[in-house]
């Protein structure tokens, strides 16, 4: 596999966790004009958009490993290169949260115990939503996430309006989702906050793991049976 | 008719009901940072966005009662597949809204009587707009969504990108129409949260089913005689 | 000329006019979760998306006479048929104000001095702001409008994306001139809602004619000079 | 070098710099239902969309030194027409915020000590970012922006969406970077409204020169590396 698909994955999740997460710590909450969490979902749905069109003929720009295994399960990566695509991944995600943590602490009243854009449940949840509630959201979320992935990127689907319908999915998945989870459907974003906030952040990480996993597996099987796509051989655009 | 059409109607009726709903019940007014009706508009017209790109190709995308009865007395759409099109999509509306429930009610202070993202008119308006004005708003927007997606979908149209013009009408749609009735232009949308709330709701659901009804039969009338489309075929992409 | 060129006009400057004053008057102050005029700005923008996907391919989508005359002067439009494009599209900016009278009526509260979208100066500007700032920003902002709308329908532009641009040009006007003049660029649009507000609306209604009509020509002339098109002849897509 | 490309460089900054900077003097504080730090994103993201429609196909719609200098780093832009492009953007920025200038001034209450929209760093940072902070974020920011300005115009991107992936790309670092520096990664942008101020915004203004320039050189030659262009070729759409 080439070594720039692993580099234009890690420089693409980069921006992912950097500017999204970055609109959530240094704008979201500014005083009077702040973006609120309609610019940050925004946001997140624009890195999408952005890199999609940048590197999407590079790598396939997933970004994500819940894309990358969803995409596996539903035929249309190939397994062997799973591995090293979430460890760029992560890679990218973590370099991210450095950079972010580096610019953020140049402000007056900067404070890790703010959140640092991490994801939560229960009493970490922004709205305090419960465990059930927040591994639902999340398996639910990036199971739809794939589905939309999946179909957008068929043969039939209008040819390059993929990274549009993509990211602007991102975008409505944070505009219902962030008061529960703060929203991942991602487990490189969430985890390069959390290694910087520790403590909390580390032990919920687990979740922002396990549930987009699950549900991207999920959303990738459903759509290959939806659309009648044969298994055993990669398809799509 | 095959059943992964009408499954695709389920599963983007869904998507439509649950993000598009769950966008006002979860995130609208979170404190400080909440994503109002802006948010919750832009939500409901990405959730059309999203599914059109990704399903357009198995199903057409109608994901609501009004746009299938619409789209048939247009000349767009078979009559005999009307029925199951429209029990598919309250089969999605009604899954999204128990879905909704399980993760909302997983929140400190939720409750039903917040109206569960409900439509309503009079009392139940959220600007108390009365029984004339919430009807006349209801038949005018789906009028003139059915107007749009049979135009931007016309084969003199440019190719792909009716998915965009149609979920941004729908955004459209609710950036002007929220207070008055809390927007429906689509019946399964409102009867999955009105079996919730039940009461008023269920009460005040016969508007919602009659005036989209009307608007989209008006909308697509109007655009086959303005366009010349013969009648007696089924035309458009 | 055609009649349906003319009812496709009329309908999509109805829709301009409707939706695009409808969210400033229904929805933009809306207690703690209003659209402000970012919702208000995307409306506007998003009727002109919507419509020209929809009727581009058969009036070529103006909704607006300034849009009319400027295309006239860029040598894309008929000057023969200048004046009943005028009329049809003034025709459904009254019939449009007509219907939002009608529902914003329905509720409490409802008052025409609030303004009704009418578009003002001085006293009348939502900023107070004077005579000649509001003249100059109308003329720039159609001015480069038609700049817009010439060079995105150039037939070396891509293909298709036209209504975007314009659409969404039309929602940046709107981002920064609403506190100057309510924003018009568009004397239709103008006309509709000062017919029922009457007085000081009908008295500044001139600035909304003649400084969009002179922005209109300005821009429509400096692009076909900066694309070298040839005079006396119909270009464009 | 065609004079009609610098007319068209210095007609699309003017458009930049007078949207941009004027829905944040105009729209962005407005009592109650102002726009916000995410109406100014979208204004500068949408200005970069409209112009790329318009004039990509006469100029390639540069806009901005450090775009000019990036895409020669990146081998796709001629380096003997660098400094007139440059040339032609200052002029058009200047020329903007005269204009904005004249139109801001009438209303009551206009002060020029309000900022301007100039950049900042430190105590003219809006959110009090250190210098290391704003140097590091203009440098991130540019050389991200340059990345997705190459790969959205490779040649085996989807042809016709760069202007939306570059002006929603614009949109995006400023949701995520106006608390920090106000957002330049232009620095022609920056002189216009800094010529205006005087004082410290004239004192600051090396750094948004100096900061863009490196990144947009870094994001050019890295494209470049990841996507195997050949060096000493103009490449690209």
């Amino acid at each position: 596999m080439s070594t720039k698909k692993l580099a234009a994955e890690a420089i693409g999740t980069f921006w992912l966790t950097f500017a999204g997460c970055g609109s959530a710590v240094i704008a979201a909450g500014f005083p009077n004009v702040g973006i609120g969490l309609l610019g940050v979902s925004l946001a997140f749905g624009l890195t999408v958009v952005t890199m999609a069109y940048a590197i999407g003929h590079i790598s396939g720009c997933h970004l994500n490993p819940a894309v990358t295994v969803g995409l596996a399960a539903g035929g249309r990566f190939p397994a062997g290169q799973v591995v090293p695509y979430i460890i760029a991944q992560v890679v990218g995600a973590v370099v991210a949260a450095a950079v972010l943590y580096q610019i953020a602490s140049g402000a007056p009243g900067f404070d890790l115990a703010g959140g640092f854009a991490s994801n939560g449940y229960a009493e970490h949840s922004p709205g305090k939503y419960n465990l059930v509630s927040a591994f639902l959201m999340e398996v639910v979320m990036t199971m739809m996430f794939l589905f939309i992935i999946m179909g957008s990127t068929h043969g039939k689907a209008p040819a390059g309006f993929a990274p549009l319908a993509i990211g602007l999915g991102l975008c409505l998945i944070h505009l219902v989702s962030i008061p529960v989870t703060n929203t991942s459907v991602n487990p490189a974003r969430s985890t390069g906050p959390a290694l910087f906030v520790g403590g909390w952040a580390l032990q919920q990480l687990w979740l922002f793991w396990l549930a987009p996993l699950i549900g991207g597996v999920l959303g990738g099987v459903i759509y290959r049976w939806l659309s009648n796509e044969p298994e055993g051989e990669i398809t799509g655009r």
